[in-house]
């Protein structure tokens, strides 16, 4: 499964409606950091917890917040007991902790939540990562034992491999999460700027590890290309904020490559953006049309645009779920590493 | 009828599909200037006019394009033949002529046109709103012979009314622009700054000078509370960018008064918007929600709240009809006018 990203509890400017009937989505990942910040969950708690608040009926993964701590802070401070960092919106000092992290994410009534990791950035040293994969089973181990000891909830917690880009690293990292006995793994500290080759080689040094029954998540990625890839090495979940990022920025997905919008050529063109697609934009919707409200700055844009490449990638999904199920995954998969891609 | 305001060829934010199907919209207006500008009404011609350029199967009006060139225009040329401005895009120089923009909306293939007029700022001279006046209609003359030499057409070409806030003029153009026996009129040159009791006097001094069984326009209103007062006042058909703009900038229209949805009152709040209102966005999303959305700055507080604004603005018309269909539009005026307004 693909799970659209909905950072502050919107996937940008789909409505939840769209998401459901017309594109089929069963699972969307929310970010705890951001939610945590604004509106906070206590407040969302309130409301009836995350679904209630945003009208969706389906499945909430939602991450630790421990990418975006790393990633938007300059200022933080990492202590055994969890990190200290400030609020990108205010300044305000806040403290993520192993335990804290668990309790926002049951506020929210996540289906699926994350325990606090380590991000590191790339590259890191042996030495670093090591101290740092080491961190982050401290705190998977420190999560499971707050998650366990609250009793039964509705929610799954899924620890996070790292180890950066270092098969020992992700290999002895694993072995020791998966002693928690935990519902699901997910595969983390990947996509920070390594090369493919070396995302794929880390899932490859980890995955086999991991429990073959339990569902195993590599967290943002990828590429409409490399989907297979992931799911060629035993992944079964994946999220990403490319399809959406990309429909804002003017850059379609299809079955011929990649449209680029605002490219001069599709001023007059009536044809959908992907011929083959029949998502809503693609029935109703021309390249020229979508070119003038791309260069009219205008929001249906980047609605039409999101609906088609969210289709896409589900698509693809979709077609690698059948021939799985119909056990023809291997001859599909040399298919598609055949056909020719690039720009249309 | 109340028309929402498609500018570029889209109603901001809404998916044209909710127009149709959740609001049940049957006409909207567009915007010539802006089409002609960009993408270019030979463009939309060529893509098998703006019905299909946009994907919208019911009605379209679009209008002359005369306002925006006052408006949007500190550097024009009027002459007799027509308007000398400059694109506010690129600074290009157009001319628009009586004859021109009804070419162009032909090309757009809209349902009703409408015929270029002269928009004076408020206040003006009696001696300027005469001679203005004057040249609209010449123009209005000038569109009409041009469009009816055209042969049959798929659409209806309606003249303006203008005079500024003079009844007397607005009298005499009426009087002149009825002998074309147009299709329908339009009253323009309202909402430009002038107090509501003006507006309403120029619309009483005009509307009985009309044709009976031919459909009045007051271009450019109004507030909710308005509305009802035009109908009574025989106006048939409505256009504003209130519903949607104000709902873009955080104003939802209830039946108990606006809420400002950013106001701190709001964060816990679970209701939604409005509980009589039975839009998409009133069945599944709350008041807290909606002023996370509008303080994150995500996209899809527009859509949410435009759909809400429209279906309040709908139903008001909608509700208009009926009383008049039952023979009861006195009675509902008169309740109408004492229902409490304010703030929620």
């Amino acid at each position: 499964m693909f799970m659209p990203v909905g950072t502050q509890a919107t996937v940008k400017g789909v409505l939840q409606r769209d998401l459901e009937v017309e594109l089929g989505i069963q699972i969307l990942l929310a970010n705890t950091y951001h939610l945590y910040l604004r509106p906070g969950h206590e407040a969302i708690r309130r409301l009836g917890g995350l679904h209630r608040f945003m009208n969706w009926p389906r499945a909430i993964l939602t991450d630790s917040g421990g990418f975006q701590v790393f990633s938007l802070n300059s200022l933080r401070k990492v202590t055994d007991e969890g990190v200290l960092f400030r609020s990108h919106l205010n300044g305000d000092a806040h403290m993520f902790t192993p335990e804290s992290v668990v309790d926002v994410q049951l506020a929210f009534g996540s289906d699926i939540i994350m325990a606090l990791d380590e991000c590191l950035e790339y590259p890191a040293t042996h030495e670093t990562a090591r101290l740092s994969a080491r961190r982050t089973v401290q705190w998977a181990r420190a999560a499971w034992q707050h998650y366990t000891g609250l009793g039964e909830t509705a929610s799954s917690l899924f620890p996070i491999v790292q180890g950066s880009m270092f098969g020992d690293l992700r290999a002895e990292c694993a072995r020791q999460l998966v002693e928690l006995g935990a519902d699901g793994y997910a595969i983390g500290g990947l996509s920070v700027g390594e090369p493919r080759a070396l995302s794929l080689e880390m899932v490859e040094a980890t995955v086999p590890l991991l429990p073959r029954q339990r569902p195993k998540y590599v967290m943002g990625v990828g590429l409409p290309e490399e989907l297979p890839e992931y799911v060629a090495r035993g992944v079964d979940m994946m999220d990403c904020v490319m399809p959406s990022r990309n429909a804002r920025n003017g850059c379609l997905f299809t079955s011929r490559g990649k449209v680029v919008i605002k490219q001069a050529k599709y001023r007059d063109d009536p044809s959908p953006v992907d011929e083959k697609c029949p998502c809503y934009t693609c029935r109703g919707y021309s390249r020229a049309y979508l070119r003038h409200l791309f260069l009219a700055g205008e929001m249906l844009f980047a609605t039409l645009a999101t609906i088609h490449n969210l289709h896409y990638y589900l698509d693809i999904m979709k077609d690698l779920r059948q021939s799985i199920v119909l056990g023809a995954f291997p001859d599909r998969l040399r298919v598609i590493r055949a056909a020719p891609g690039g720009e249309d």
